[in-house]
């Protein structure tokens, strides 16, 4: 309905309308029937977009679902201002209510099956793992010198959050903890920031 | 083969022989077949065990799965020795090893699914996620005094441990950096040990 329709990968006008709709269609399958019956068949008749369409667009439902429940973290999407706590509150809540919502936890289980069965190589390329990472690191980058310990590995921190998060998220006798963000928030400094440890043998 | 057979639930003498006939095949056929695969039946035809002496034992096929995979975390549970570092790093290595067998990483996910989609009342009382959580807190009550943080909840540490197995385990990227368990050490430590941290503004 726009006049100047963003162009798709083939260099054709491209329908915006169309993605928002197989978008929204997945998400309310995955929702209402699960996993395993949110098919391209079922996202094309719920959306009312063509099959051969869609298939224009996604090689297949995994990458329609990935984008679905991982669309891009928004919220954290603004510039870090160098406050390493307040930037990664910021980040953690807006990572965690992404994973948290319901077409998110009915799409993760059956995504890290899909990864399992069909090898790294492919999965690795998958909007889930990489899509938060760029923007953790640059909330990094702008903490004040000396404001990150250089001796630990920043991607090892944005794992063990990611692990936190899933856990949380998926782990019953971890969600029913029901510990607040603020926890992970702490966890997070907790790795980040220059310490000088008491070890006491 | 005992002369003294352990005893069911319902008190009549136990072949302990069945349980390790059933738990095993459940294992051969998560690698081989997948976890929607694993059921009863399946169970039954695999291990010659009749399908009504499978649900005398367990309610249904997802405690069978559970305990087929878990199971119970052998290797640590030997008593702690006070020496934290050392106990962690004994700890980790097993539990990293009952996680990243091959049934486990068929079996997690649609486990997973699963608990999202039962509630989570039931799911709680799960082996999965249960299982290893005394022993580690076994671990730390050992340590000397002074040598654990008072300020760090022992079970915020455990569920973070828990969600960097997992990631580790069964999500691409994270799997791919092939980062030495070493490294799940020294985020462990540094999350128990008292520390002096410094923050810079």
């Amino acid at each position: 309905m726009t006049s100047d329709p963003p162009r798709g990968r083939r260099g054709r006008p491209r329908d915006a309308s169309l993605d928002v709709r197989v978008l929204e269609a997945a998400r309310q399958l995955l929702v209402e029937r699960g996993f395993e019956a949110t098919t391209v068949q079922a996202i094309a008749e719920r959306s009312a977009v063509h099959a051969s369409a869609i298939y224009r667009r996604w090689p297949s439902r995994i990458e329609i679902i990935e984008q679905a429940v991982f669309p891009g973290l928004a919220p954290v999407t603004v510039r870090p201002t160098g406050d390493l706590p307040r930037d990664l509150r910021r980040f953690i809540r807006a990572y965690a209510a992404t994973m948290a919502g319901p077409a998110a936890r009915a799409a993760v289980p059956g995504l890290l099956a899909v990864y399992q069965s069909t090898g790294r190589a492919n999965a690795a390329q998958t909007w889930f793992a990489v899509s938060a990472r760029p923007q953790f690191l640059d909330i990094l980058q702008a903490a004040p010198p000396g404001g990150v310990d250089p001796a630990v590995d920043p991607d090892d921190v944005f794992d063990t959050l990611l692990g936190c998060v899933l856990a949380r998220t998926l782990i019953p006798t971890v969600a029913q903890r029901n510990r607040p963000l603020e926890r992970l928030v702490d966890i997070c400094l907790r790795l980040l920031l220059p310490v000088t440890m008491d070890v006491r043998a």
